[in-house]
Order: structure tokens, then sequence, then C-alpha cells
């Protein structure tokens, strides 16, 4: 007899079996994939990427897909993996998963993970992740299930405008899926990115940022398939809310200064990613491939000592900028 | 009546008023930082240091001299500092403190700590620190006391001669102490300095790495006042160990490809120092002045995407000098 489904699962979600379920999320994954793959190739205007397959002994792997010096892209990649095995009981609550009796747990996890650094100081970087995460007993019952994710940018040069119409987009896009959504995941983005050792600042001007979303149990009330979709559309938001960026900033001149500004919030990038990321540190830690998880650093950062900017300065006006504020309001 | 001294300490080190023997410790760290100040100047050839000093709330500060764009130092700094107050009995514990009873305890630390990142791939960066630790107890009985230090050089151009000087220098000094030192903190380099995320590649080729070492009370039998002249030795152990490898290597030509692969092992530099190392993250989570805890990234640092190098290349060659081995061997 199965055992009933705990109340944390939709129905329809656990009715389906693990195989079924776990190939439909390899196949979005896969199909999410090649859409942002598709995406930066026109943006780029020039750089195709080249592709590393890679295996975990554990179980699972990836497909790293890179642009190195593109002509719009300096540097930038989009990792697809599957990972699965076995999970002590301790790592699936550290993971916020329910459910989780004493002993081992299986996992399953798979998700699409991008950062591209525009060459221009001009165009902001920007990072995009979505994934589909679960549990199981030993007898391959679903425990919990969830997607996480979210997109943020960081622009290196003062542009209101842009940021505007990146949140704005992603707004939109939330709203499509329930009300709800863009107010709770934009401020936990907001919260996120915080490079809490240099006065708290963030790493760049946010987007949303979301994690736990259990199908047919968000706060919400989305159901399953409605879960699915929103998930699905912030994986292929970034035609809307980042093309028209790159687009309309890509031939806007800059100098020495600029370019000089951009490699310093570059370095504040790289102290992000390697102190406080906590995507990045489960792939130091675990055995992941080690270039595909720091793909994600920049080709060139700065640190000269103690810099300061003058007010009125477009410097100071990025580092005002980076305060979390109403994007949406006028 | 005063308590009996723990037998952790020698007898005339707790003999010593505790504000004798903080004021000495703190006069002595003074003088290494004006020391190695003195020499870091000369072997720039046209750079002097500025200085900020900075104060602690919780209690002391510290003076952090700067060498920005120097003619030979791209980057480089020598903080020192003298930080007190009151410590939980746990995170005692943690820095490896005895004696420590439940509560809190009163610690003092003081020390020197430098960086310093040379324009030419051809000379090695280099790192050096030698501190002082206290931990006493709510009546000012001193509980422990230790000192911590070493120094490494990290090249970035393959010259073993110049590893060999490092090492053998560095040998000879801790000799003049106690003929087991070197054999014990130069394998204790070799392991703390290694990004275990980079399949557990060293920093750099190290030198010496000590931590908990008594005055008194070394496994060497040294006595308190031996004790404390070699960490002194060490803190000035440059001016023999590092200024004749700048001499001999500061006008070595150099061209793009050597500039590069000096940016991608910086790269490997910063991942040490965010990722892994005590002293930055000791500095990363506690109120010290951020831009002297980072003051040892450097100026400029690029990661490529997966580089390789082929065989017989001098990249490559560079590679296997990190692999740890005998330096003082034939």
């Amino acid at each position: 007899m199965t055992p009933p489904a705990p109340s944390g699962i939709a129905s329809n979600e656990s009715a389906m079996s693990g195989e079924a379920r776990r190939a439909r999320a390899i196949a979005w994954i896969k199909n999410v994939h090649d859409d942002v793959t598709a995406l930066f190739t026109r943006l780029d205007r020039g750089s195709e990427f080249r592709e590393d397959t890679w295996d975990r002994a554990e179980g699972g792997g990836g497909h790293s897909r890179v642009m190195i010096d593109g002509a719009t892209f300096e540097k930038g990649g989009v990792n697809r993996s599957v990972v699965y095995g076995r999970l002590p009981a301790l790592a699936a609550a550290k993971l916020g998963g329910r459910g989780v009796s004493d002993g081992e747990s299986q996992f399953f996890a798979t998700g699409v993970s991008l950062v591209f650094h525009p060459r221009s100081p001009m165009i902001p970087t920007v990072h995009l992740n979505v994934r589909y995460f679960e549990l199981s007993d030993d007898d391959g019952n679903l425990r919990d299930a969830w997607y996480g994710g979210g997109t943020d940018i960081t622009p290196m040069h003062p542009f209101p405008d842009d940021v505007k119409h990146f949140h704005r987009t992603l707004a939109s896009i939330c709203d499509r899926f329930h009300p709800s959504l863009h107010t709770r995941f934009k401020p936990w983005c907001d919260e996120y990115f915080r490079n809490t050792h240099r006065n708290n600042e963030t790493r760049g001007c946010g987007g949303i940022f979301f994690d736990h979303v259990r199908p047919g149990e968000d706060a919400s009330g989305m159901d399953a398939a409605t879960t699915m979709a929103f998930v699905d559309a912030i994986g292929r938001s970034l035609t809307e809310a980042y093309g028209p960026i790159v687009e309309r900033r890509r031939d806007e001149p800059y100098g020495e200064r600029e370019r000089n500004f951009q490699l310093v919030r570059r370095g504040r990038y790289v102290e992000f990613n390697l102190v406080h990321d906590r995507g990045t540190h489960f792939g130091l830690h675990t055995a992941a491939r080690i270039e595909s998880v720091l793909m994600s650093l920049p080709p060139l950062a700065a640190w000269p000592y103690a810099p300061s900017w003058e007010p009125d300065t477009f410097e100071s006006e990025l580092l005002q900028m980076l305060a979390p504020r109403d994007w949406l309001a006028d």
C-alpha cells in the first residue's frame, strides 16, 4: 500500500510517478537552458557558446555553456545540472526540507544558473537561476518538493531607467501569476544580495529572489501547474527584462574612468560570491566541477585601496542607486 | 592572595604585571611595523606609505600603512593593530585558549600583518604576520598567552632559486633559535595555504606558519625570552629572505603573457583569502575596519574560464612548483 501523501505535497504532483516528475523537471530545465542560450547568443552579436559536459561521481552531471571574449559579453556562462543521491537528515533539514525522518533522504535537484559580465560598463551584469528540488524517503515516496530562483542586475553605471525597466518587467511577469508574488520576492532579493562586511551594501540593484516555493502550497495559493508556469516564466524573463537594456546601452560611449569603476564594482561581486553566496558555497564544499561553480566570477576585477568618490559624480550616483527602493514608484 | 599561575604560563612571564607585559608587546609590534615599513620603502625605490589610523569601538585600533601604485609594488600594505575586550568562553576556546572557565574572558591581541603585490610578475607576492595573544580571567590573572605568525611567498613565475633562497633563509633564522622549529613550521605552512576547492592547490610556495607558540612552553623547550626573540626575528626576516629576490628580479623583462598569468594567479590568491583564510574571516565577521582587512587583495585579478597550460611552458612549470617539497634539499 502506498502511504498517504504528506499534507505538504499537492495531490496531482504526488500522483505522478517520481520518475515522470523528475523527467518532466529535467526536460523543463533543458528547455530553459536552450532558451537563455539562444537569447544570449542573439544579444552578444558575434560569439558562440563553448559547451563543457561533466559528470558527478555521486550521481548526475551538468552542461556548462560559456561565452569568452564575446562581442558584447566579456565573460558569461549558463550552467544546467541534475544532481541526485543520498543526503543525511541534517543536511536535508538545513536545506529547508520538511517531512524528513531520521537517517538519510534521497534528494534530486535540477536547475539553470547564469551570470553574464558585459564588456561595456554601461550594461549591467546579470544573474538568473531557477531550480527544482525534491526529497524522498527510502521507498521513493515524495516527502517535499520546491522551486527556488530569481534574477537580479548589477549596474556599473547609474541609469535609473534601466533598473526601473528591469523591476517593472519582473513585476508584470509576477503579476500574471499572482498579485502577491512581486511584493514578497522583491524585498527577499534586496535582503539576500548583501555584502554584510561592507556595511551591508547590496551587490547590485536587485530583482527577485525566492526559495521553498512548494507546488500547490505557496502562500499565494497558486496551484501546482501555476507555480511551475511562474518559475518557468522567470527562467525566460530576461528576453523582456534584460534584452532591451543591452540593446539601448550597447553603443553608449564610455572611457577609462567608467571601466575602472566597473572593475571595482566587479570586485564587490567577487566578494559577495566567495564570502556570502549560498549557491557558491554549496558548490565549493561539494564535489561539483569547480570551473562551473566559479564561472560566475568576472573576467577581471580590481581592489584599489579605500576608494572614495566625490559627490555628484556618476560613481557616487551609482552607489546611491544600490540602496533598495521601490522601483515601481514614479 | 594571587592564585598560582596555571602550569601553562612560564613563571617569568606571569610575574610581570599584565600592564607591563602588554606594553612590551605593543612596543615590540610597533617596532616590527616600523622595521618592515622601512624595508618596503627602500625596496619600492620611489613611493612612500600612506598611513590611516583607526579606532575600534570595543577597544583598541590600528595603523594601516598602504603603498598604492608604487614603483615596484602595485599595491601593498602593512597593518599593525591592538585589540582587546571581553570574549565569550566559547570564542576563547575556539581560538585555542586554555584555562578558560565558564563565562567571558578578557582578551588582548596585537600584531603586524603585511601583503605586497609587486607590479612585475617576475617578483613573488609576499605575506607576513606576527601576533601575540593573551587571555585573562576577570581578576586580570593571565590564563593563556601565545604567539602566532609566519611568512610565505607566492611566485607568479617559476624561479626555483628564489623559492630556495626564501626557504633556506627562513630555515637558517629558525635554526638560530632551535633546530626543531623549521621542521615543524614549514609543513604547517604548506598545509594551511590551500585552496581545498581547487583540488587542494597551494596558494604559493609556502614558507613557515605557526600558532599557539606559548612563551617558555613550546615543544622545542625554548624559554620565554628565546620564544619572543624567535617571533621577532620572523617579523624582521624579509630583509634577508625577500629583499634579495626583489633586487635580482626587478629588471627581469616580461610581456603580456607573464602579466596575464600573474592576474590569474592573483585570482587564486583572492579565492584563498576570501574563502579560506581564518584571519580574513575574523576581520570580516568582527567590527574591524574593512579596508584594512581587505588590503591583502590584489589591485587587479583575472578569472578566465577553465584556463589550461601546455606542458613545458612557464605557466605549467609554475604550477608544478606549487606542490610542496623540501626546498632545502639540493
